[in-house]
């Protein structure tokens, strides 16, 4: 057990939004030269708040991880496993949450080294999922997904202490300026912008599905926007996006036809792990935020063919 | 009065969707060198449906043109007008209808030479103003606006009985790739798409906030889409996006800081004016599309600083 940490960011406490600037570190690690990936790219992930990597998977892997993805959202046990996100409307499963745990192929990519080991490098040390899940954005009716820091909710409903933990979104489909794509604010994991309002009990029901708490306000979105810009995480299915628990982030609609999908993992140093959620209401799930298991992860070179 | 002419393009009279050749040409007149533009530009709007001209208005006649639309967005007699689109969570002002009529600075733009004469040369003589109206997409809360072809539902709801009719955008905005612009597939204004089912009574009140009816089929969609791709139509505040009336278009939510605005006008030819609709119903009403005046355009220069 980690030492019980104070609450150094505060958030959904007050009427009034306000910042805060960035207690800890990006990169924990400084010696670039050790680092798996080119110390180049470690630099823009510690500027920007986020990276992404071209096909860091092959196609024929990719064909692999979409197969058992669709076989997933056929499956009747998975849709009953109460570990799902269903569309509002048709019902379909739009994600599927702890496959690290539950799914074995899941769990292998999750202590893949290519993934992994950049994970581990910047958040310096050991690491385990505080998340994961797949995630299926349909065409024509894929929803938008608003403007959030995945920390501040990870810290006011999960109690992860401090901003050591990132998130790995593995593409499964090609992703392009119109099938509705991760947008980021470069620069914004430098800052905590503290949300107003309270937390309302079992909020993660909806909040998995709309955002309504924890969301930045206005102002302060078109500040980042003003100062940074917006840039847009595309590239070919194979492809890796990286990005601190702290950088501000959403997604536009998809009305075109193209689907868009991609296997998602949230490695947490073990330091760092989930003590009480600093709202003071119960914690969300273990499904959807690991609570217990805070062994560190087995990395490892994985092969799917 | 033109002679009543019959059904070419049948629409929401099936069950099943179904595809059928236009029967009309794109570009009306073949004497390319006499164009207002490059002919390689009218050559680009033949083959794609659309074409988008770079700064075709300069800042400061942008600067006049959204100073004015601040101002009919506050106008209480605009508001009260009937001939507004509000959105239907806030109720701020979206659309402003009949601004060529009602408006007369935006009466003016309707007749500037450096876009009615590119509208005149494609459709090949005398135009007339079908609709027109200003549009404002919020900043954080655009909504998307599905897939259609404007010529579906101006056939089939409003009369127009050939496909003779164009858009023209003005952007008052810069439209980037993340802010919900127009998406567009090239090519597809050559295939006209039937749509299923029937139109319901009033079905202008709510098809003009969101299409439930004249909406292209899934299969379809993606059959387009596989063989022509989709395109965005980006550019700066200034920029012009000409279009033809069948060409297949949408765009995606905008939650991004970016407010979007535009002026837009729907040129028809005079020899193509409404007559009954031919779904059979009433008319929509004439701030959406007009019904008495076709008497043509006088195409002119026009100075607004």
């Amino acid at each position: 057990m980690n030492p019980v940490q104070a609450d150094l960011y505060p958030s959904r406490q007050h009427d009034e939004p306000s910042w805060q600037e960035r207690l800890d570190p990006v990169v924990y690690r400084n010696d670039l030269a050790n680092a798996p990936i080119a110390p180049e790219l470690i630099e823009r992930f510690a500027r920007d708040g986020y990276l992404v990597i071209p096909n860091l998977f092959s196609a024929e892997e990719v064909a692999v991880f979409r197969e058992e993805l669709d076989r997933m959202r056929q499956d009747p046990a998975v849709a009953e496993s109460g570990k799902t996100i269903k569309e509002p409307d048709s019902g379909a499963i739009r994600s599927v949450f702890a496959i690290h745990a539950d799914n074995p192929l899941f769990a292998r990519v999750a202590c893949d080294e290519r993934i992994a080991a950049i994970a581990s490098f910047i958040l310096g040390g050991d690491i385990y999922v505080h998340q994961s899940r797949m995630n299926f954005k349909p065409g024509f009716t894929g929803k938008e997904f608003y403007w959030h820091s995945d920390f501040e909710t990870w810290h006011t409903e999960d109690g992860l202490p401090r901003m050591r933990t990132l998130s790995c979104s593995i593409l499964l489909t090609d992703n392009e300026p119109h099938n509705g794509p991760l947008m980021l604010v470069p620069g914004s994991h430098k800052h905590y912008i503290r949300c107003v309002g309270a937390t309302p009990e079992n909020h993660y029901e909806k909040s998995l599905r709309k955002q309504e708490f924890g969301v930045p306000d206005h102002d302060s979105l078109s500040q980042l926007a003003d100062r940074y810009g917006i840039d847009t995480a595309t590239g070919p299915a194979g492809s890796v996006v990286f990005f601190d628990c702290n950088t501000m982030h959403g997604s536009n609609s998809n009305i075109t036809p193209s689907a868009r999908s991609n296997l998602f993992y949230v490695y947490n140093h073990v330091d760092n792990a989930a003590q009480a959620p600093f709202c003071g209401l119960s914690p969300r799930p273990a499904f959807v935020a690991e609570r217990e298991h805070f062994e560190p992860l087995q990395i490892q070179k994985q092969k799917y063919l």
